[in-house]
């Protein structure tokens, strides 16, 4: 996949300067896959192992984390464009961004649910990413659903 | 809940400045709680029909919402400090922003599940938020869960 072509029937616009809010990172995450075609299109809970590595000064942050079995993962998709309205799978219709869970969106924001396997220092060891290494970290926080979900995703 | 005091226990850190990414305003968020006693701590489906209002250039990217019964919204808890690293809710002990979903962080972005009631025009109409009125909307795609949750949630 290209970050940077436009297919027939795809509607970019001229967005907004980036300033209503910022972002701080508070880590990397480091996964198996270093490109775009590698990447799963969406994590599995048996998947394999990434790490969420937290910088300072948020690790005190992770202080009561281990309870959890299930955490919500927000991250940066810093290889986006950020343009489209509409955007075209291939042998697809187009369809407008908010109908697609697409990494190119105005906000390149991934949500991901993931188990927790582990705390290593600065170091949170998840499964059930999809991003490629090296991803921005915006967030964890304890998944709202503390169970399995229905077709065991 | 103040948003500014800081409790016995908690610990607030110097956040480096928010200049790593940036955001766009996609639109803003009308529900019927207009102070943070009156907000309920976590939406319920069966909660108030609350509006997503989409502004301009981004209209065209709610083509094909309509087919999704549950979506994700994300948005900004414009109102919260995002320096505390430690936290304290009364009469509990003091734990890590990471393992707790309280607004305040150093990225406070909220992320609900919400069913969708219906779209008129550019206004999305859900249910299951719960966030104060006039909350800036960040981003919204179909849920990765197209169906009912355990315990009904």
């Amino acid at each position: 996949m290209d970050y940077s072509d436009i297919r027939d029937g795809e509607i970019a616009v001229t967005p907004p300067p980036a300033t209503d809010a910022g972002l701080i990172f508070i880590g990397r995450i480091r996964t198996p896959w270093t490109s775009r075609d590698q990447t799963p299109r969406q994590g599995a809970l048996d998947g394999p192992v990434c790490r969420l590595e937290i910088i300072e000064p948020w690790l005190p942050a992770l202080q009561g984390l281990e309870k959890y079995a299930y955490l919500e993962v927000l991250y940066w998709l810093h290889l986006s464009r950020r343009d489209l309205v509409l955007q075209k799978r291939r042998g697809d219709e187009a369809r407008g961004t908010f109908a697609l869970r697409s990494p190119l969106r105005p906000n390149p924001i991934g949500t991901s649910r993931v188990t927790l396997v582990g705390i290593e220092g600065a170091t949170v060891l998840v499964r059930g990413l999809d991003c490629l290494d090296d991803t921005p970290l915006i967030d964890l926080k304890p998944d709202r659903f503390q169970c399995a979900m229905p077709e065991g995703k």
